[in-house]
């Protein structure tokens, strides 16, 4: 979960609950469709699958960076467990970013109070993409800023040489009122930016403070954007505790860092997407999109980010299996790769797809998580609203029934959204997701299997009631 | 905080709040020592010195661990501070152990489903004390058990060549019922004692599920107990999130560990207990101690374990300085050094005072966190409980007058307590002490300057009470 932050903190005021049919002429759904929504959602409340699924990526499988070999891995597993399931597979092959994360260390070397040789450790990571600071390293001043302003007030004179500390706090209070995504997406900017308004004037290195809601010593990673003719200089996140240490020391006087990070750029890799199709019986052209995205960052698992994503997306084709249904149009299942580190995969097959996009009935991506479902995230008409009337219902009962129309909703199918495609995505409670995401501590026990379950019989319920709907969405 | 846990246990069960003033005879404490204790009170909890104190310990000086360079800085800093209160300062000389950190990793390089190459890192961090595993590291497989019954029902045969992952979990519903202390003491006996029992049947490594209550990838150290005649094994802490996924790898097949970890064990180093004296007015050689432990573990900044004690206890001095009352008897500070890795300021200091038992009229320390102060601990004669009814009605008016009776309260004036010194300790709400303490989240950002300021009172209060005690306290 990447890019799609800003547009979401814009436009989070549109948002509508249970829309009343007031537009739609004749049945959208059939009652034979309205009995298998229900079905599916009895399977999929009872199903462990996608919880066993999310297990095994994370666990058996581990951190998916793009470029890795357990990348790889995931796409020979996730590709078979489709064709155990009689879907058509197809791998669409990318070129996607090597970034190798190497030796990450930072040293206080000078600071106020200390004493002959009392250096002190700081917990931090390179951010994804960052240039290397060589191996011996780079020792330099700390100077810290709460937000641009502060910076471009300090200039050349104040900034040339020294790192900077962007010392943007996550607003827990907004997180823990339910507003994760857009405390998050306040504090994010430094970390994608920050680097490059640092060397602008001059900074040799930049720090975030990581960007989201931990207090436990974790340092959280994430990509850094660099930008042509403005010197790459090496990018780490340090954890909300030596930021604040850092902070109250810098108030004190100077504080000096010896800062080692020594990640690879290597060159661009061999990857895939993994596209598994379920044909439909009456509309096979017509394809309704199930996703997450197969990649993860690497100090954690990427447990919630986004193996909980791609198992929720595997148990459609899993339970409409089971279940013995024909869906009318195709359902068809994307892993993509490489949301992380550069979107290859979401740009890629929509730009593959651009002469097929209105055969693209419907997208729906899972990636915030596997917390609580409080309803479904719209991308498209809202004069479409009305036919997720009787979705909601469904999900009504699993007291999933919210619909929040947005700009966009998730990243990968981003491009798709941009492309006229009706676009979904479950809405989660994001209070916690946050203490987690881009860590070390996204892990596979922060899933809970129940609100798993709940996730994934959204994914189904709207997945194959899309398929199934007697009309055109309106787009 | 460490040696304390097992009695406590034991005995939580005795325990008393506000007891009825039924056996003392004639005045406990004169009218005004009664007001000075209110004065005493309103100073406290509107003075942040004991958490600027901390916030130095922290962040200026940081971890402190027995023998390193910032435990000697933080020995001379108290020393310090405690000339400027016009203290009489007095360094204990004393040998301590000097172990240190080095490198520390761990690898799974084979588990059920591993690809080519798709090894995964473990976080995990040495145990205090703990031997080498040479710099190449050591690999084995693993085999998990969770308790020692399950080790010896494995016996030689399935352990020998192995390394034992014992995977005790931290119960959190007890924890979080109030008794942190009992939860981190059923799972902290695998800490100390597991590499001896793995070793006995032949293992050649023991790694240990964190003691603590955080699930937050943090690994949580602490010392390890080695046995004479008994191979000294490598041990380690894993963090919560690895022992889950290796007890899952497990139960699926194989799981094999590369595991390096280069602490070194260097010859015992010079350094001190820092004692230092407010002398009394009228029995200058009966003494009240105020206490707490300077060194902490490395990995954090010892913020809660124990800077904060520290503080609280410098801050009595400061506060009955301040406002220029004249203790009866002398009131006096100690900064015990290794706490935490062999207790030899706890110990030498009372081997010391050992002829001059008598005129230790009572010890107090700090050294559960900073968290609310629902009370005191005391360990002594039930005959004493009426002399801290006096005590206990001011600390009712900060919600601290409960008042609990166990055999030990603290490690530090452990021995103390042995010898029959009456011993007393703040009574903390320890639910969230376990989430941080012995790991890198052990930072000043932990300490709430409310609550501190509330420990801090409670600390003046008693300590200037005892000191102005009218009659002698039972023992």
């Amino acid at each position: 979960m990447k890019r799609i932050i800003s547009s979401i903190l814009l436009l989070l005021s549109v948002s509508q609950a249970l829309p009343q049919s007031t537009t739609t002429q004749g049945k959208l759904y059939s009652d034979e469709t309205l009995a298998d929504l229900e079905k599916i959602q009895s399977a999929a409340i009872a199903s462990d699958y996608a919880y066993q699924q999310t297990a095994y990526l994370s666990n058996n499988i581990g951190p998916r960076l793009s470029g890795s070999k357990q990348a790889q891995r995931a796409v020979e597993y996730v590709a078979d467990e489709m064709r155990k399931l009689g879907a058509e597979v197809r791998l669409q092959k990318l070129k996607v970013p090597h970034w190798e994360r190497g030796i990450e260390t930072g040293e206080l070397v000078k600071f106020p109070g200390m004493g002959d040789g009392t250096t002190q450790k700081v917990v931090l990571t390179a951010l994804g993409g960052s240039v290397a600071t060589g191996t011996t390293g780079l020792t330099a001043d700390i100077v810290v800023v709460d937000n641009y302003d502060q910076l471009n007030k300090l200039g050349r004179a104040g900034v040339e040489g020294k790192i900077v500390l962007f010392n943007a706090k996550f607003d827990q209070a907004l997180s823990d009122s339910g507003f994760g995504i857009q405390a998050y997406g306040q504090a994010v900017q430094y970390r994608g930016g920050g680097a490059t308004a640092a060397a602008r004037l001059g900074a040799v290195a930049s720090l975030v403070r990581s960007a989201g809601g931990s207090q436990n010593r974790l340092a959280h990673t994430g990509g850094v954007r660099y930008t042509d003719r403005i010197t790459k200089i090496p990018a780490a996140a340090m954890s909300y505790e030596d930021a604040e240490t850092i902070a109250y020391l810098a108030k004190m006087g100077q504080v000096r860092i010896h800062l080692v990070l020594t990640p690879k750029i290597n060159s661009d890799a061999d990857s895939y997407n993994v596209i598994a199709d379920l044909k439909g019986s009456e509309k096979p052209d017509e394809v309704v999109i199930v996703s997450g995205h197969l990649d993860s960052w690497d100090l954690g698992t990427g447990a919630l980010d986004d193996a909980a994503g791609i198992a929720v997306s595997m148990q459609v084709l899993k339970l409409v299996k089971d279940l013995g249904l024909k869906p009318k149009r195709t359902i068809r299942f994307i892993a993509y790769m490489n949301e992380e580190n550069g979107l290859v995969g979401g740009t890629e097959y929509a730009a593959e797809q651009r002469a097929n996009i209105g055969k693209h009935f419907a997208a729906i991506e899972s990636d915030l998580g596997a917390s609580n479902t409080v309803g479904i995230l719209f991308a498209g008409k809202s004069e479409a609203l009305p036919y997720l009337e009787p979705i909601s219902k469904v999900l009504l009962k699993q007291g999933s029934a919210l619909v929040q129309q947005q700009p966009g909703v998730a990243a990968d199918i981003g491009p798709l959204t941009q492309l006229g495609v009706p676009s979904f995505a479950p809405w989660f409670d994001t209070r916690t997701y946050f203490n987690y995401h881009h860590t070390a501590a996204d892990t596979f026990d922060k899933v809970d299997p129940k609100l798993l379950a709940k996730c994934g019989s959204m994914m189904a319920v709207l997945a194959y009631g899309l398929a199934n709907l007697e009309q055109p969405l309106p787009r």
